[in-house]
């Protein structure tokens, strides 16, 4: 069966940084943007379509009746969630039986289980996040601290719900991940050297 | 500056034995009974007596003001508790000024922040943590799972209310600790040469 590692992280910890590397550092596969691409040509939709509807306009376009017995009328937009959400766990389930991969996101911790995936939350301090985002922005992006820290709560706040509705699982306790690393103040390079080790006694890669 | 690894632990996580293993596989000092033993010496109170006020009797004994302005009568046990506190605090510092070591419980990794230890906490899922307890128990215990299950949180919850008052933090909050390592499923061999090397990458040891 294949090494899966998947990442959740808080925004701007580093946490897609860290996956990369480590995928280097263990010479796995890895997914990040490929997913969404490959559930969006699945369901003959666009990219932005698809991560608009699977992120931003998530809880917006699914009914609280979700998941119930009590089939309502649904509208288009959620029937079209819907489809994504499995294609979105169809893609995944390819992508693990492919090979050792690194995921990225999408909560693939709770949604690969069967993988038991070496899972990780990658968390880090505010201001570390700040700085992180700043390095980031693109040079038209002119936000205060104050409105940059509420942009890195709604990002977290959004992934919290997408992974409780998708994955029923409640998004950075760590009682749903193997290991929580604290980024703040550590370059990635040598956080994802000591991940890949500790990921080499753990599931016993030679 | 000496290098400090602190362990903060839920009970049956095998915290304690991940920190001696981990001081074994770095050459590092470790400590754990250790430090009441130096606490009682130095207040010239008895080892229980010193362990009594400051973990089970604890609560009860700091009356609501702690901390404050308001410097109302305090009873003996107060003042013995806070005398406690205040060589507990003097304790650590002194080990930590020793050399490399690793220092599991007394909330070590906010009481000694100014060496900036690499902290880590360690948990389970609460299956693995009654089976660690039962294969730990005394023959003459006889809890069922129910009465088990209760006496692990009540020892965390007494945990996380010492570390509240002691150092002022929030037991078991990711932030507090740069990385959290679930010990669910695994040989706590295998998890500590992988947090040994994890430490080595982060802690710049040879």
């Amino acid at each position: 069966m294949s090494k899966i590692i998947t990442i959740s992280r808080e925004f701007g910890s580093g946490g897609r940084e860290l996956g990369k590397r480590l995928a280097d550092n263990l010479g796995f596969a890895y997914y990040d943007r490929e997913i969404l691409e490959e559930i969006a040509k699945q369901t003959d939709t666009g990219e932005w379509y698809a991560e608009n509807l699977l992120e931003r306009n998530f809880s917006a376009s699914i009914p609280l009746h979700f998941g119930s017995t009590f089939t309502a009328y649904q509208s288009p937009t959620t029937q079209q969630t819907v489809k994504l959400m499995v294609a979105e766990q169809k893609v995944l389930c390819r992508l693990a039986d492919k090979g050792n991969c690194v995921i990225v996101g999408r909560g693939a911790a709770a949604l690969l289980e069967p993988w038991k995936p070496f899972s990780i939350f990658v968390y880090a301090d505010m201001e570390s996040k700040l700085a992180r985002c700043r390095e980031r922005a693109p040079e038209s992006e002119n936000l205060s601290d104050k409105e940059l820290m509420k942009k890195i709560r709604q990002v977290d706040a959004q992934r919290a719900k997408i992974i409780q509705w998708s994955a029923g699982v409640k998004w950075g306790e760590r009682g749903g991940y193997r290991l929580c690393v604290n980024t703040t103040g550590l370059p990635i390079k040598t956080i994802a050297a000591a991940v890949a080790d500790y990921a080499r006694h753990i599931m016993e890669i030679k």
